[in-house]
């Protein structure tokens, strides 16, 4: 009997990447969280300190700065060059995983012009890739993260198995909110308007959060996630975590006040939450590949 | 010599409050945190732990969602109704300080229309007041932090002297970045059309961070006060914190690649803080009383 | 074609309980955060929103509290015994997966003597667990979180590869420094002494990151993990995530100062991430099962 | 009427400093955090950008930097040196101040024997100092902040008013737990034993806060305040902020359980803040002249 070194990745975590496109008088931003892996043959630098193998993460961070001399374009093309990169040269590196946050910026609006190079951030919401390759296999999953939504009508929650533990109402009117993280794993690498396709899935996740009549947020969740799939023939699956951001009523009788679905405590923890899949069912099983593998840290 | 109690306050920090108001079919939302602090002849409690005049922090929670039934209103006007409550209900109290941040709720577009009663926060940014009131006389100091704004080019830094520790280089093009903490006093606590000089005075710092030339941060902070001094008669006086939050330009060399102000690693920490205030030259020396009063933290 | 319900879960996250032993004048204190997730034929609530099949969050809240009553014992026992109730009693709910942050709490001394009933809480790390049950076989991986350490020297990194990308320099005499997160998979789920067990991993993942040279942070993290595979059977695998957290020399020579390895700057942002998993070469294949297993969040 | 420029000050933040003592094979560590404003006639850089006063914030990390050459020392004294060294070599800089927060490490333990260069982080807690210098008056201010401390009995609150909005239950045993804040204010800025001094300061306190019997938070708040005055003449005043960190009790009841002050939920938010000084009766009135004084921003 013996130990050995099992699953086992390293890199440079969250290097802030700023660019300005300066061609013309109107710049264009670029502010990305980008953070590296690398996988392959690397047993031993964890044996015995041999370090011939090791892309320092060093080097990794300023391999990230060098590729985005020339423009960055698109976040997922940006994580594929990199990804193939680190994998097309160096001999032992056989698998890259390249995770990328997009912060937004607007331009500041200046009597009603927008601003050539002055901008606001909006905060909050992230558009995020995570580009997978392995042996010369690639895969995309982007989403989106901290996408905050309520309904302030719309949802009820009853019928739901009663125990000995059990003392929450039904109701058939409460405040539903969420903060949507998404994940999409696209069927293709390349041949996708990434960005239209971003744009176009936030909308219809929104709008159909928005539309749907909620009997519980699993529901809502699927329909979420449905919608996204019917529309967008690019996407082979979804994954969405919602938590349930609960708005307690409050209760005001004991001031002699009525309060009819008007004033709410919003609850920071405990939180309900719930995550799902939603995939074509004429998938092959092995499709997915390691598009979704990374080490546990739960 | 004795030992004797000094300035004290004390309270319930942050109730989250949300309400709806759903008059009709198109529902209004509000999102605050609130914060209570009382002042007064509270000795007995601090001496003896006699807690004949502590009213309970729970009680104070409660007010807070008592009186948000029927309506919230405008945040300035909220905190003065639960301030004079307080000072006015108990014998001993005889000061009170009302903080409250607001946060933001947009409607959800669908299909191009505001929907009725789903919404998405836009999160980053806050609206603040702090309402203090002391044996009759009350104050308001409103605000916002959290506004985060960038200037790709159109600052400038040099002139600064250069002694032994000096090695940061002139330049006469840099990234300027910051996220604006703004609270500024106003010469009245009603007759305001609050949410209308709020708005002005957030379009005001925003354009004038925008257009203004900046040779330094310290003069982008005046002259944004000063615009909104000069644009709002109600505004006795305004403080800015705005962090400096640096953008480094990365140096390529080493790759063979130049960088014309294209490519920028944006630092965490230390940053640049810049704090100032700027006010009206004919204010008499006492007219902000205790407007800025609190217990020191730092 | 159609679309179909993938991989779900769903629970309560971060039930903050507090429990105090009263049996006697000294008081004993359990300070967790627990998070419920259930699995099963959830089905019906996400395409029709029926719900006779989903335990409210609410409900498995409430179980955790009223389990609580009595004494909460080991963590992992506790999330067995929730674990099992959950998929025990509820007929499509099949399977569980418990989470539980340990918060440890020491007695403030006084005066040389222990205190029967005040504490205080070092704060920083904690003790975890993750336990997860499905169809009846059980799997239990517990951890620790957030064990900050540090070595001023003992550690060397030399010898990578050079790209035209590589712009570190080699050293022979460098900080050390990580945030260990660490979670270790036991080969049984009873006849283990939980508290035992948690103390002399822990005892041997800081002798050995104290102890052993460093060549490499992969180096450091495979040997702390051999070493607690070596002292304690009861562990099959131990996966380790180890930032690198820099600190880098202060050039002080512009000053016309040495810097023997005197004067840092830690830095924030990026930080290397090593991540690495050390088992035993005789473990079946399939002996991890679902140990490991939640819907990835990246 | 015109508009001008009021109090302000500028600086670096948040600079992070470690430094290691390597005489000898024993290494001692020091881990700060260091923050920079500087006061007096900007009114130049203000108003037209002129920089000349402008002593760059990265001038001023710098400076940081190599004060730790050949050792900090105590806190209180680097902050001193620093204050001294930028009132006194630029002409219109006529005030500093200075904040530091100190993190501490502990020896790892090998074998019963702590470790010549490895340490642990315990985290949670720190020990603070704000040296405030203007021309050439200078105050020290240190303290704690994150010092977490709980009491499973021995606290009582009952006798408060009851209003229409009253609906706390009085209790005569409730769990107390808090996160003390506190400063105190040194009356000199030389001839003290800043670590002995902090040491007492802190046991003090824990011992108070453990052996005070409670009849409200603002009580109990006091007494620590008192203690320390009490036991250590070279402190003038002291400042206290002590969230009351609610523990509620559990209603196990509609499952058929009892709860004997047994199982608690620990609540985020709202809490309870409870903020209050504790001076001699004989000190000046103009004592702490400048000591506290800083910007607000609450």
């Amino acid at each position: 009997m013996g130990i050995t070194l099992g699953p086992n990745q390293y890199g440079k975590a969250e290097v802030r990447l700023v660019t300005v496109d300066r061609e013309g008088p109107v710049h264009h931003l670029k502010d990305l969280t980008v953070s590296t892996s690398l996988r392959g043959q690397l047993e031993r630098t964890h044996l015995t300190g041999d370090n011939a193998d090791v892309v320092a993460t060093d080097t990794q961070k300023n391999t990230v700065y060098a590729f985005a001399a020339g423009g960055v374009g698109e976040v997922e093309d940006f994580a594929l060059r990199l990804a193939e990169h680190f994998t097309g040269s160096f001999e032992h590196i056989t698998g890259a995983r390249i995770l990328i946050s997009e912060h937004a910026w607007n331009r500041i609006d200046v009597g009603g012009t927008p601003h050539d190079h002055a901008f606001s951030r909006p905060g909050g919401e992230e558009r995020t890739t995570a580009v997978t390759l392995q042996d010369g296999k690639a895969w995309v999953v982007s989403g989106l993260t901290g996408l905050t939504v309520l309904k302030s009508t719309g949802s009820e929650f009853h019928g739901f198995p009663r125990d000995e533990y059990t003392t929450l109402a039904e109701t058939d009117d409460r405040i539903l909110a969420t903060a949507v993280t998404a994940r999409w794993r696209y069927s293709a690498t390349s041949g996708i308007d990434w960005t239209l396709s971003f744009d176009e899935i936030r909308r219809t996740l929104l709008e159909t959060f928005a539309t749907k009549h909620s009997l519980s947020l699993q529901q809502t969740l699927y329909a979420m996630g449905e919608a996204v799939l019917e529309a967008r023939p690019e996407v082979a699956e979804i994954r969405l975590a919602m938590p349930n951001k609960h708005h307690f009523l409050v209760d005001l009788s004991p001031f002699g006040l009525s309060n009819e679905n008007e004033v709410f405590h919003a609850a920071d923890r405990p939180y309900g939450l719930i995550e799902g899949t939603v995939l074509r069912d004429d998938e092959p099983a092995d499709a997915a590949g390691l598009a979704w593998y990374s080490l546990p840290e739960f």
